[in-house]
């Protein structure tokens, strides 16, 4: 059918060595984090007390470029990496758009998307450091369920809050994490402090990701042997998940192809920082002109409609502060908000990279997204996690842009998971019953009503 | 870590250009079909009533041994194939094997299993003959959302019937279905004469596939522009999955290896089939001196309890008869059954195979292979389907006896898919509450005494 392969696999053995750490290459460093009781740049010591002693070392190291991958987690990785690069012949065709389109598909694995890239990652160094286990939230589901498998192939004990809203849309997102052996708790819960409080607080309320995190790091902290680990918005993360970025820039250098655009979605942002993160040290090392998208959902648009602003990162507000775009760590989206991407602020490095111009920023509605999806499965046989399909919804709008104008461009996107434990949320669409919501002016104020005064 | 890569791709240029078939190797060939009226050989005109043409030729080809795939159907393969063969280095581990233990991984697609292999080729038929629909079953519901997949790309029109016990454990597999544009009826139905009948002889009966087959076919040929697809026991789905076995074996050439053992679960037996087909060709031929595993459910046991005899394909006695081994068309499993592998007969080539010598047949309860299929998951990372780890647990027991033995053998298995859509059972025996039944001799031989006499 065509010359250019579907599908462009590395090997095993161009499995990348090091992650990238864009920092390094930001000549405007992203602000540092604070103490929330002092409000002074957190120190080592202090955040220890949370996160494990390497993931510390790479959160707070702005200035070193490359930082290698340890065997034991390259080895881990060659369970389901090097992810394939796919061209998207038949969504091209069925728009009928002389753009090329790729996308890194970074769901053929269990947790379902490319959040296992840094759970493998984190739960080494837990390991390593001698933990017995580690707790964490999760929203969508996705980050849990990669914690969990993490946990197990390492043998740590792991507890996971899950967002109640998911964890009633997504009973087999529970089992999947209790089949890794995990626990799974829905937040908020009656188990911590800063659960009940907001159970008080919000009687009934469906959750929030800012709320599992304050619950998963308060059962982190007043459980020997235990650490507390997150799946996003952190630079160790982003650093991690720069694998996907890498992984894209090798296969599209053997394909001779140079990104015109490169799309992500952006929930707490690791993925698209990761996808982004070597075309971007690149491009402030002056080497290319590519464009970044972030997409995200209208619901809960925090690069869209938020403020950059030091804001809590957890609504318990036990957590650092960080500079970032946010809508308030009080914020909560509508629970007819389906999926993922449900985060008040965003990564502080993609935050400063978007204030320094480097990065645009869209939202799209759900409706929008679910319409993209069933698209998109249809023609290219995956059926697409939500999340992921925010940035399928741009790629379509750029690929329509060039047919119009008559542009044959190389559109590069990120497809980070399957909607296999979304089917809750689909049949919503399928029946016809799903809603948009996208917040009023007074609602958005209100939360921005709620960031520190500083 | 390890020397040999831990998956093994084939390029797409190397994705074969033919089906390998077996029959035509074989020096006794399987028994004829037959008219379930006349009780004599089916002819190409009556199967083509309810069969499409091209489908009804290679059904009945029983000397040809290679036959090309269409390139429309290579252009589909290329968005999930070539599969990876997968070397289980951690599962070794974990078993403290010396044996090498490799499986063919065809479950990083949609559909979740190889039945896309056969469903995306049917379906490209149903197109090429100008029909405007098809009708199936579906019992797990791996081959309906595989068609409902097919049928999308090639616009066809697709109506499922999906085993009841199924549809009510599995919502999220009919909504995948839907999302794909089928619909979806739970079988029996009040639809069809023969789901009206059916249901008024088993009140409240949860269904079986061979019942679900009676319904489609009725449907079939009722609904002009429409014919009937099969996803399993049939000649012509063997002949496509013999995809499999093609580029398992091209991948183990690539690594120097040759199989002692390869194991594959049996339903219908179009994945077994289809893995070993070349294997078997050259055993034929007299080639190799591996051996071949059946692993069926001791819940559906017809290859281990069954008779090798002539018996109707469907419950509702409306399909020709095949020789094979069989419970009867009657035969239900217990309800508590989960996951497929629930078909009364299976594939006449295998059957013959399997009377012939050539092929073990084993058969392995449901909390065994539960318990296997957790180990694989916290080991290799894949959550498998139950179906699949039918073949797990053979495959353990295997390298467990090369163990003892101090043998370091290469065993092969299929792992057919994923298990994202069977959480409902793993939920059953995570919470300790599955529960094995094995039919007793009497509920065999009451199966038994339904064979038609001839």
């Amino acid at each position: 059918m065509n010359e250019m392969p579907y599908k462009t696999y590395l090997s095993e053995n161009e499995l990348p060595r090091a992650w990238y750490n864009v920092r390094a290459d930001m000549s405007e460093k992203p602000a540092p984090m604070l103490n929330p009781k002092t409000l002074k740049p957190v120190t080592t010591e202090e955040l220890e007390k949370v996160f494990c002693r390497e993931c510390v070392k790479q959160e707070l190291d702005d200035t070193t470029r490359y930082i290698e991958i340890p065997g034991k987690v390259r080895d881990f990785y060659r369970m389901y990496r090097p992810s394939p690069l796919i061209r998207a012949y038949f969504l091209e065709r069925a728009l009928g758009t002389p753009a090329k389109i790729f996308y890194k598909f970074e769901g053929n694995n269990t947790s379902g998307s490319h959040k296992l890239n840094s759970a493998i990652a984190q739960a080494y160094y837990a390991k390593e450091e001698g933990l017995e286990g580690v707790t964490t939230e999760t929203g969508a589901g996705q980050w849990g369920t990669a914690l969990s498998m993490a946990s197990a192939f390492f043998g740590l004990k792991c507890s996971v809050f899950m967002v109640k809203c998911s964890y009633e849309q997504k009973p087999f997102r529970r089992e999947v994490m209790r089949t890794y052996g995990a626990d799974v708790t829905p937040s908020p819960s009656m188990e911590t402090e800063v659960g009940r409080r907001i159970n008080a607080e919000h009687p009934g309320t469906t959750g929030s990701l800012g709320c599992a995190i304050s619950e998963a790091v308060e059962a982190a902290v007043s459980r020997p042997g235990t650490k507390y680990l997150l799946g996003s918005v952190l630079n160790q993360v982003c650093l991690h998940q720069s694998i996907i970025g890498l992984e894209t820039s090798a296969a599209l250098k053997k394909l001779g192809v140079e990104p015109d655009v490169i799309i992500g979605c952006a929930g707490g942002g690791s993925n698209l920082a990761g996808l982004i993160a070597p075309f971007m040290g690149e491009r402030l090392r002056g080497g290319n002109a590519c464009r970044f998208v972030a997409v995200e959902p209208s619901s809960c648009p925090s690069l869209t409609r938020g403020r950059y602003a030091y804001d809590y990162c957890d609504t318990g507000k036990v957590c650092p502060l960080q500079k970032m775009y946010t809508l308030g760590s009080g914020f909560m989206p509508s629970a007819s908000h389906a999926g993922g991407l449900r985060y008040h602020g965003m990564s502080s490095t993609l935050s400063a990279l978007l204030d320094q111009g480097y990065i645009e920023a869209m939202s799209v509605s759900q409706t929008e997204i679910f319409e993209a999806a069933t698209l998109f499965a249809r023609t290219e046989g995956t059926l697409p996690a939500p999340e992921s399909a925010h940035a399928i919804k741009a790629a379509i709008s750029e690929a329509l842009r060039c047919k119009r104008e008559g542009r044959s461009e190389n559109i590069v996107f990120g497809l980070t998971g399957t909607g296999y434990f979304d089917m809750f949320a689909y049949g919503r669409y399928n029946d016809g019953k799903m809603e948009d919501y996208i917040p009023t002016d007074e609602e958005i104020a209100k939360g921005l009503a709620g960031l520190p005064n500083m």
